[in-house]
């Protein structure tokens, strides 16, 4: 998507190899008027499916799965993430490590907002190592429900994690696919 | 607003006569043609304020602050909650305590994004005691900017916080006023 790629380009700041920025307009402040075209791309990315519910991850993620949501006319749903294990039998649970946090999470969502056979659209701000999607693809899978796909704003495809879900079967589309990405040399795209 | 009050009759929970569950809709899984009729009433209600932008709280905000931010075309940026004290000096920051998970959180926003003079807009799902509306309200005069008003989806209005910071000078609107609650006689607006 070339408006989310310039804005990357333009506001994004690379620390080392594998951290990369974009509170300007993604994780911290958010440009509203980027995050519903987003939304409408992954609506366009999606449209040959039938989409029942969007299910994302707090906090940064809220945005642009709302926008999305928005299009399908569907609930949106976002996990919860606490450090501790939460062993209520209401939720279906799974395991995250955050690269970003260094340390393990417990993602959650309430068994009420999932259902056996529903159609599930994943959207998440980032992919790298793919923990994060993971756990909601195994929670969409706990429910009996089907993953349909994942829409990531930014991946970055240096780290492993989009190969290997898409290894797996999980249908993924980024709107900026990073290659590489360094302090001296900027941001290469794929 | 009727639509929001309709909602909060039929799916809302009340817990005791201080803990109204919104999950359904708000909280957890999110409605988001709601979310836009809400962002277009906030834009409606400070339609004579100049809005340069609106400052919301992690997590259950953000999807009506963006929606409110996508009507005046302006930036949105969540503040962050966190355990910890943040004592950088890059950021502003706050106390609140959280009565729903009985801990006291430190609340910050990056110092770039929030200006001198700027004309901000305060967003959130929730008014109760106000701990966490009084956080963004001294964020933004610690920025010097100007707090033009809060827009809050629910207010518990039988808790202070809302009488207390309009006494301060702060314009609130309300989309829907609970006056009293319980779990036998259900939900009275104001």
């Amino acid at each position: 998507m070339q408006l989310l790629e310039e804005r990357i380009r333009k506001e994004g700041v690379v620390r080392g190899t594998e951290i990369l920025k974009v509170d300007s307009f993604l994780n911290h402040q958010m440009d509203p008027m980027l995050m519903e075209e987003m939304g409408k791309e992954f609506h366009r990315l999606f449209s040959g499916e039938r989409v029942d519910r969007v299910l994302t991850i707090e906090a940064s993620g809220i945005a642009v799965a709302v926008m999305t949501a928005l299009c399908f006319r569907c609930p949106v749903v976002f996990a919860r993430k606490s450090k501790t294990s939460n062993q209520s039998e209401d939720v279906y649970a799974a395991k995250a490590f955050s690269f970003t946090h260094g340390r393990e999470n417990t993602v959650t969502v309430a068994k009420e907002y999932l259902h056996a056979g529903e159609r599930v659209l994943l959207i998440d701000d980032f992919l790298a190592n793919g923990c994060a999607l993971r756990a909601l693809r195994d929670i969409v899978l706990q429910a009996g429900a089907v993953p349909v796909g994942a829409g990531i704003v930014i991946e970055k495809a240096f780290q492993p994690g989009g190969n290997e879900l898409r290894a797996e079967g999980l249908r993924i589309e980024s709107l900026a696919r990073i290659r590489s990405m360094s302090e001296t040399e900027g941001i290469q795209f794929c």
